[in-house]
């Protein structure tokens, strides 16, 4: 740890996000919720989703794209689905407002789906499929973003980065719960290039003319390809309508509209839906779920790695003995933050 | 059209299917529905699911890896969940069996899941996610089949070639449909590249020792990758999962242990989830998602391809003129399927 590090307890993080949330306007319901997200990124190793969130978190409040006061609205549409209305509020908040009756709907019927709405993304889904999890449930959970991502065969943006999450309890262990975009790589990762002026492999993206580019700046301005070629853009087009026109919300090519150069957080709708083991083998539901286990063992005995695994890992450690965060990027979300008060 | 093809018309396709499984012994409920498929795979150009899958079908009456004469039972579990014992016949006749019920749960529910146990895959997962579409819902299915394909990380096998497929109904357009294996390439292109003496790319698979190869038997021997690295085996995994142990049915390790060398079709589950539009959009659906439309527009647009549009511009096409099969083809299944009578 260097003099520009600091060492934070979770509790301190948890203090601080709330803290900084307050006064940049947030009402406390939602600092509530946004607050425990960003102590999970922390706690797991995912500082693209710990503190640094702060800084976005700001920037949509002073921007107007995010509600800070939105009180999201719960509606059972159908036996197996739940819908919120996030009401233009942070999706934290909208989720745990639907999670219990998503929960209860699951348990029912065997399965069910929880709608989100009109909600402002800035942060991952694995949160929520893990809470999912801690539940009993087997989850998937899809989202559209900002069209960044042209389709395969194409070189123009339509899709967002449509990230897929995926989430099964296990007995004993850590669940396995993956939360990947479809795009090739993270719209990070290609900043991240920008901004120390490297070059990117050639098949991260496409200038905005079509062509083939290495510029990072070209394909942040022009468009990302999927992962895994013509599949992955298949994977693309199902989050995209899933979680868009399917529970009557933005696409992605609307939602970039929407922001209007803005350069907020995504506005639009989330899928999950979640898989109740016993709805499905009855009194079979444990012995049959531990048969997973083989699966596992098989994938872990040769030395590869279940999802979710690294960030569980890291878990204790965290709780234990805090949190590393940069100095640096702190001031900056006190200077930035103190503007806004 | 050389001498050594011949021109069937899509009824002729179905007479000498008919015929043909009638002869090898399957129980004529079955006859009927594994001749539908037959008929679609030719139809649609493909013709790896079409006649060539006599050969398959014939094979697995003849070793005794498919029960023909197997009745399916339907189950409802829970409200939003169906499932059918296949009771060792092929998924076809299951699929049937249980179609009408997801239905019904769909649309009552707004989700529903229907569990497919105890079966022979043979054919594509699309026939079945078309059936459903074409009744208006949105669907998904996934399969494990014989564990050939190693996780991410890995070079020993765990997965199958793990398909995941999907439909989305367009009104007056052929749907959205996707079928697509989790491992980098079909099994059956690898076993081309064997017979035809030709080296494969070195990403496609792991000799047994795990080393890398270019050589196809080798491949065959060892293990396939999957597609799109870490998010494609984790993808992989989620399907063995979810059509395995949470509908209390085999692992693809499981189904090539219970094979025991008879290189017969895989047995076990299949899941399919099914949602109903008007279950999450109520009287808005029929507008909403015709929203869908501007995304197939953008895609379209830039002359890149929605999955399954080259399958259904083949279609009228095929009932007017029929389909061009091998004559050496038709002479295979003729003897192979004389042998069996």
């Amino acid at each position: 740890m260097s003099n520009e590090q600091v060492r934070m307890t979770l509790g301190e993080v948890r203090d601080y996000a709330r803290a900084t949330l307050t006064r940049v306007g947030l009402a406390p319901a939602h600092v509530e919720a946004v607050a425990e997200t960003i102590v999970a990124g922390e706690r797991d190793g995912c500082g693209a989703h710990g503190l640094y969130r702060l800084l976005v978190a700001a920037h949509s409040v002073a921007t107007g794209v995010v509600v800070p006061d939105a009180v999201p609205v719960l509606e059972q549409r159908a036996s197996g689905v739940v819908r919120v209305d996030g009401k233009g509020g942070f999706a934290q908040l909208a989720f745990e407002t639907g999670r219990d009756a998503l929960v209860a709907a699951a348990r029912a019927n065997g399965i069910a789906a929880l709608a989100i709405n009109n909600v402002v993304h800035f942060a991952a889904l694995w949160p929520e499929i893990e809470a999912l999890v801690e539940r009993g449930l087997v989850a998937l959970a899809v989202t559209p973003n900002h069209a960044w991502v042209a389709p395969a065969g194409g070189t123009q943006p339509v899709f967002g980065t449509n990230p897929i999450a995926f989430g099964w309890p296990r007995e004993g262990a850590a669940p396995f719960v993956f939360d990947f975009a479809t795009s090739a790589v993270a719209r990070g990762e290609i900043e991240l290039h920008r901004r120390a002026g490297k070059p990117v492999p050639d098949d991260w993206g496409h200038a905005p003319d079509g062509s083939d580019t290495t510029d990072a700046a070209a394909v942040l301005a022009g468009a990302m390809r999927t992962f895994g070629g013509h599949k992955g853009s298949a994977l693309a087009l199902m989050v995209e309508l899933l979680a868009g026109p399917l529970i009557g919300d933005m696409t992605s090519a609307e939602s970039i509209a929407w922001d209007a150069g803005r350069k907020g957080s995504p506005l639009g709708g989330e899928l999950i839906i979640a898989l109740d083991p016993a709805g499905f083998l009855g009194d079979a539901a444990a012995e049959q779920m531990a048969r997973a286990e083989t699966v596992f063992a098989a994938i872990e005995g040769q030395g590869a790695r279940v999802s979710g695994s690294r960030r569980h890992a890291l878990r204790p450690v965290s709780e234990r003995e805090g949190v590393v965060v940069s100095r640096a990027l702190l001031r900056d979300i006190d200077d930035v933050t103190k503007e806004k008060a």
